[in-house]
């Protein structure tokens, strides 16, 4: 098992980022790699954590008005090919199905058959499909605002495929919505995107920068795409979700009108926004150190373990009741209007090994009961956000009370945290010269600020030093400056960083 | 709108059965057929009485000590080819993959180009991808039993579809499980299909008949199947769920070993068993009637409808503030350890078409306000167990007050008669003779015990007659007796019907 004197998972973030990424998700028990390529089975830690996402994430959409439903997961390929930009963006990475039978083949073993007459492509997004049901449902204006999100799976044959960030299929929902006019679903896409934002923030300790993608990067078929772009440890951003303004793109590809009051007949506004398993991605880079992870607590499966400690000469019955009363008495407060979520690790292992596992799984807090600790209606107290070995004895009662606070103390501490380390990366540079001097090899690099304007002229310099414009931020940016590449004025400030 | 001198669906049940089903789909907006052969979409009234199902089983689950997980949608042909009976079994309507990307064809459209080297079936159940992981998961006996669940689609390229009975996608959970013998595996078995058969009684109010498949229609590559069956108001038998007892056939066809307490290595045993959005036409095809869907209050989206009544000549803001108000009155009683579900209709849409919308999707209460009922402080009740036209005048004290034993009474009187149409359409016949009278042309019907051998002989028979064999019951059928059909001794009781 872990040896206390290293750190758990090897390497640690100083010696190799990518591979402690890798060990990570392994040391935590979130997933692994699945015999088809470039899909990953998410395992019960890693999906529970999803679970308390979506549940957490669902509940806002519903308070935002919004209904999930359910749409096929196969779209014909006429229907991709109806958005002109959408097709060129998902063509060149799609499962297609041509077939829908195995039958035995000449040399005995099975091969497709029953070619289909139109193939299918397996949604990689679902625009195109809940746009032709749009279409259909949609005659007056009326039948507006459609406000709709699915939870789904879908895929995109990515050629580098790696756990949570990049994966040929992913679990993802996928909000769309359709309005009479532009404003409402500019609102919507706004609104969906602040609700995104505080999602991150408030639940998953991420501090996230909201802005407008430029042009290079919008989704294909958008009119506008906005962000959530956060900071990983390796001073890299990552997209953790979009909303987009789709205009009336959609709409005229696929015929989705109405009449207005006038009973003239107009094409609807829609918008789209998601989020996926990436945002797991998202939360392991974020926190993790090199003991493991660290679950934020509002997304903890497990907020609290318990971990009796049986010695020789002690009795096992007397220290187990005591662990499985104050598990039921903890299970019996609120936090965050949800029950606390407590396990007794009774498993038969070696103390160390048992304590690291949880420490590796980033559970927040952890009470060792013995037998002297039963005695003094006491727990030795354990914070995955403190080192291993700063543990204290806390009474009973004392814990109970104060147990609510020191959740809120730690998920505030990881935010708090996070922006930190964020803020500590992040410069504003001036010119191409400092632009280029920051992102050059071998220096740390991070999020860089400057005015820049949203065109393809200097795309040739970021990719020569594999940076990409994250957003246009929309906070504090109303003054305008010359861009640092081109010399225009009048640009608003962007944010640049290597990415994922 | 519905002339209530006629009923809200036509045709009716006694007209035509069959299209009084799809007619029932569409009037409660729970689906409707999308442009993918065989696929449905599912509208935001069918999918949160989906929603509804899952929290319930999900809660059945993990309190049986089961995790959620996730496994990746294809399946390599290599992996379905493993196991004999389980490829004959789905082989044969299975949509597949052999492409990964689109691009330009010779004559400008779009062709399946990138061709797989093994192609991929899409997951039409998932014994096999999760059996390979099983295999690497579980080296001893310590790590056993595994008690894995998935919620996923699945894909099975049926000839014939009808909408949540049979389609080419659907929603299901596949729960996977492995154990140390195979006592405990059966006794799992046995364990789900309890899960089942209870929340299909205590939440959608489905009566079931759990028993044991014949090898005829066992699950392709199970040692033994276990059903519950339901009877749906043409007298036809549905298969709701099903739990399998797979034996060591997957464990060997994938080498899922274990070494045991003494070091021999042994292959583990392993079951499955799984409900589906199928459950959703059963609940249609059990509590709707001529009017529509009739909703049981445990899995209705909305409870309670509360409709505003206005009239020229009053204040519809006091009115509508009465509505408000009585609302969140009923959000704050918890039914069933969950707050009521309560929608305020403030649409501006003429108030019989209103009312019979609600009728027809099934919500169990719809709570009429107008001026005069504001001034009593009362509400005019109509319950969707009842005729459209018996309403009452309700105290608001006394709804408060009485709501939840309403909703009791309104789950359980579905039950009974449920129970009651079952039992009515139920008989036990003595002889063959008997047999195909009940089952002749232009009888009605229903379900058929009578004591049968579990073997071929008499397929041709139940062929003719369009019946199968649903179960051989569990419950009461200890008494032994003669095969009506081959005349072998010491069988058991079998039920037959016609079947979904």
């Amino acid at each position: 098992m872990a040896n206390q004197q290293q750190s758990a998972i090897q390497p640690t973030r100083a010696q190799d980022y990518p591979e402690w990424y890798q060990q990570v998700v392994k040391a935590a028990d979130l997933a692994e790699a699945s015999p088809v390529r470039g899909c990953m089975v998410i395992k019960p830690w890693g999906y529970a954590i999803w679970e308390g996402m979506q549940k957490d994430l669902d509940r806002r959409f519903k308070e935002t008005g919004h209904s999930n439903a359910y749409f096929p997961i196969f779209i014909p390929k006429s229907f991709l090919e109806k958005e002109a930009e959408h097709v060129e963006g998902f063509a060149k990475e799609c499962a297609v199905v041509t077939h829908h039978r195995l039958e035995a083949g000449p040399d005995g073993g099975l091969v497709p058959a029953g070619k289909l007459e139109e193939p299918l492509v397996v949604r990689p997004t679902s625009e195109t499909i809940i746009g032709a049901m749009f279409a259909k449902w949609i005659q007056s204006y009326r039948d507006l605002p459609i406000l709709i999100n699915q939870w789904a799976n879908v895929v995109r044959w990515e050629l580098r495929t790696r756990m949570f960030l990049r994966t040929t299929e992913f679990l993802w929902q996928e909000g769309h919505t359709a309005h009479a006019t532009a404003d409402e679903a500019v609102a919507e896409t706004m609104q969906m995107l602040e609700v995104y934002r505080s999602f991150a923030e408030e639940v998953m300790a991420l501090p996230v920068i909201c802005g407008e993608k430029t042009a290079a990067e919008r989704f294909p078929g958008a009119v506008s795409t906005f962000t959530i772009e956060a900071m990983m440890q390796d001073r890299k951003a990552l997209q953790a979700g979009t909303s987009h303004f789709l205009g009336q793109n959609f709409a005229k590809a696929q015929e989705i009108t109405y009449s207005t009051v006038d009973g003239t007949l107009e094409h609807a506004w829609t918008t789209s926004w998601g989020v996926s398993t990436r945002l797991i991605g998202a939360l392991i880079m974020t926190h993790s150190d090199d003991d493991g992870l660290i679950c934020p607590p509002a997304l903890a499966p497990q907020q609290i373990v318990i971990l009796p400690v049986l010695r020789k000469n002690t009795d096992p019955a007397e220290i187990m009741d005591y662990c499985d009363r104050l598990a039921a008495e903890l299970r019996g407060i609120r936090w965050r209007d949800e029950r606390l979520r407590v396990l007794v690790d009774k498993r038969d292992l070696r103390g160390g090994e048992k304590t690291w596992q949880h420490i590796k799984k980033g559970v927040p807090l952890r009470l060792e009961i013995g037998a002297r600790d039963v005695e003094s209606d006491s727990v030795f107290m354990g914070r995955r956000d403190q080192s291993p070995k700063d543990k204290r004895g806390v009474p009973r009662a004392e814990l109970l009370q104060t147990v609510c606070a020191l959740l809120d103390e730690f998920q505030a501490g990881m935010l708090a945290k996070a922006i930190a380390y964020r803020d500590e990366a992040t410069t504003e540079v001036s010119t191409q010269a400092e632009f280029e001097a920051y992102f050059a090899k071998g220096q740390p690099g991070g999020f860089a600020w400057c005015f820049a304007a949203d065109d393809a002229t200097y795309e040739p310099l970021l990719k020569t030093l594999k940076v990409s414009a994250r957003c246009i931020p929309i906070a504090d940016n109303d003054a305008l400056g010359t861009c640092i590449f081109t010399g225009t004025p009048g640009q608003k400030k962007t944010v640049f960083a290597k990415s994922y």
